[in-house]
């Protein structure tokens, strides 16, 4: 046993693959989910899915009250905002990976975890700055000043493309069909939104069988 | 005017001075104040008196959903934690600031703050690892490296003692009655947790006749 790691889970395919991969290396997984007033709250839904097929307690925090910030600021979390087919500043959840992370050292801290870890990945870096390797590097500093402890803050997937982990995943049976990566929270993923698009190229690219049923 | 400015504001003497000598300062403030599940929630409600007073927008977060991280951690979330007299570990929320740091930073970035200031002080440096200036200077690092932007993180008094940063808010026609310090949040100041000794010392020490009610 590595010890007890806090893994923050999205229900989509790169943290349920960092869950997965994980939990195979040794380590005590507890998992954190989070409602951030996305439209998409169906992706916590996922997590759950994802979690309980791996047991993986999952703690899932309601942070729906942030809606009062992010309404106006992000496609994701407000209706109004047409949702765009590629990356556009509209779909930035501004330091969103912040927000979650900082709660994940406080859970660490609080049940003795000795990392954090957090699935962004290569595709999502040139585009997303809290997918980063410079600020999840950052990060780790101020949560190891700001807890006085040698917390760790990982994202093991950071120079990896879409595809690659979606190999990994396969190699740990993890079952692809039951993650959500759509930002529209329809009974089916749309096909396309800038994330669905983006699962849609992956499997292609890793010349997986892409599971997903896609409205279009 | 020196732009839009964000202050978390906790109801209690330093937050409050913070959120005075900032707008006195010149600059537009947005206040932010959080319900984090802590026994004290009525520092919430002291936080809007305040913030009305000096006509500073404010908005509420409602974390109560952290309780489920919080609560067997933290004396200040639990009520079956015994709550010391003295500065005790199971006092710390571990990592709270950071928390409330990263969804200002967030707010910041949606309305176009330029500028996160909390109320982190020099009494409470030694004790607490998320007031000390390298931690909110490793965090103001990654904020600007997850956001992509120049925001900053400031704390005014870090340097100063409870008992200079009552002398300014004098100054500033603060009307300390009206903040909360007590972690109980009962009727009236217990007058014997940490909190209220501290705020009890800190009024004797500025030589500034303390205005509150205590229960002894």
């Amino acid at each position: 046993m590595r010890g007890k790691a806090i893994v923050i889970m999205s229900g989509g395919p790169d943290s349920s693959t960092v869950a997965c991969y994980v939990k195979k290396e040794g380590y005590e997984v507890h998992g954190l989910a989070f409602d951030y007033g996305q439209i998409a709250r169906k992706e916590v839904e996922h997590a759950k899915i994802i979690a309980n097929r791996f047991q993986i307690p999952l703690k899932v925090i309601d942070l729906s009250s942030l809606k009062q910030i992010f309404k106006g600021a992000t496609a994701l979390c407000d209706e109004e905002i047409p949702m765009p087919a590629s990356f556009e500043q509209r779909i930035i959840v501004p330091f969103r990976n912040a927000i979650f992370l900082s709660i994940a050292v406080s859970y660490a801290n609080s049940i003795g975890a000795s990392v954090v870890f957090y699935g962004a990945q290569g595709d999502d870096a040139s585009f997303y700055p809290d997918c980063r390797k410079e600020f999840f590097e950052t990060f780790q500093k101020s949560a190891q000043s700001g807890t006085g402890s040698g917390i760790r803050v990982e994202a093991p997937f950071h120079g990896k493309k879409k595809s690659e982990i979606l190999r990994i995943g396969e190699k740990l049976d993890l079952p692809y069909e039951l993650t959500w990566s759509c930002y529209l929270g329809g009974a089916k993923h749309c096909g396309r939104c800038e994330s669905c698009l983006n699962r849609k190229k992956a499997f292609a690219e890793a010349g997986i069988i892409d599971p997903t049923s896609y409205e279009s």
